[in-house]
């Protein structure tokens, strides 16, 4: 008997969050989904605000706790699914470049594509935390390159992120469609629970549609 | 008798690193400096290139792993050195908060401060993955203010990171010095370990000056 308690995962279609819920999958999760139409702007009124002040998905809610952040709730969720093996465990000498590579997700990754689309100069590398465009891709291929995964050949919640995140970001041509990207894209998407979270979100967006 | 393996340390003196070597202080950890000259561009040469392709302090290796990134290396620690308390425990109902915050300084506060510094424009909030400025410091405030830690009572690494962070960003004008920030630095500055990590940063600075 599974005594876990329910997770609630605050999610938006065609989101960021889209990415939790195929880690969620892959963990094989029990979860109650909290729709937000971000269209609507339910993110920015005061009862999603009090679960996350930023306005942003995904947030999730387990045993009392909120977790926000991307890296964040990947870590824990992954953590609290051990039966997965999507997290190297404490002690396993993958557990450090595991938490590297999910936190240069959010750290270096996101803001520097932000850079991108909105076509700013970047910063002068030495002043800015996240460095530049250019030095964050070259640093994340580098590591692409010794694949099959980011951790080499054990797959684990960090190509849950990053397969969702080049997918979405290739797309928007926000990021260049390099052949170790886009092998690397289509591995991760291959898994059963990467399709079955994208089906899932596909028949709610029918159903929203229709 | 500690079999822990020894941590290496890649450190730049006046650095984002300094809260790095306060944590190693507040855990007792056993670690060996290496010293970068950041004035002298050693961040950039090959041979630390091969340790973090962004050129960038703080590093550690241990036991043959590298891993870059503060928070990443914040959460690698603290679990390292459970005996020291200052990460709540894999099913503590403060470990998600615990991940949250501090994957919240990389992903919100540092792009969110960087843009502050440029004098940016900020991304439209519903584009940018770290919000804007003015939300993520009212969601930062808003925590301090349930004080006197980012985890209440207790005391974690996310506040020696936190701590270390808002005196350098209130120093230079990039935060303001709201009384609930200054009275949160002035709690985390005056632990002994953290006084301890300083006065070895000052001796090795006016080793390097006289
Ligand atoms: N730093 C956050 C960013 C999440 C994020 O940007 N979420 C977007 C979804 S694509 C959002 O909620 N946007 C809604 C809005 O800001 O209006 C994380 O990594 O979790
Ligand atoms: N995203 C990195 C940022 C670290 C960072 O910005 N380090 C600065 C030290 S203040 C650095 O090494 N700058 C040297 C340079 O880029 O030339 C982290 O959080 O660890």
């Amino acid at each position: 008997m599974d005594t876990t308690p329910r997770i609630t995962f605050f999610h938006a279609l065609q989101s960021r969050s889209a990415g939790t819920r195929a880690l969620l999958e892959e963990l094989g999760a029990d979860y109650e989904l909290q729709l937000l139409d971000l269209k609507a702007g339910e993110q920015r009124r005061s009862q999603y605000l009090a679960i996350n002040p930023m306005g942003k998905v995904p947030a999730i809610r387990h045993d009392g706790a909120l977790v926000t952040e991307q890296p964040a709730v990947f870590i824990y969720l992954a953590d609290l699914y051990p039966a997965a093996k999507l997290a190297p465990l404490l002690g396993d000498p993958l557990r450090g470049p595991y938490l590297r590579w999910l936190v240069f997700y959010g750290s270096c990754f996101e803001p520097a594509v932000t850079d991108k689309s909105m076509q700013r100069e970047p910063a002068a590398p030495s002043t800015c935390g996240y460095g530049d465009y250019d030095t964050m891709l070259q640093t994340l291929v580098g590591q692409l390159e010794q694949g099959p995964y980011l951790l080499g050949d054990s797959f684990s919640a960090a190509d849950v992120l990053w397969g969702t995140a080049l997918n979405w970001t290739t797309l928007f041509k926000l990021v260049p469609e390099l052949p170790v990207i886009r092998a690397y894209i289509d591995r991760v998407l291959a898994r059963p629970a990467m399709q079955r979270a994208a089906a899932k979100d596909a028949e709610l967006l029918a159903a929203r549609a229709g």
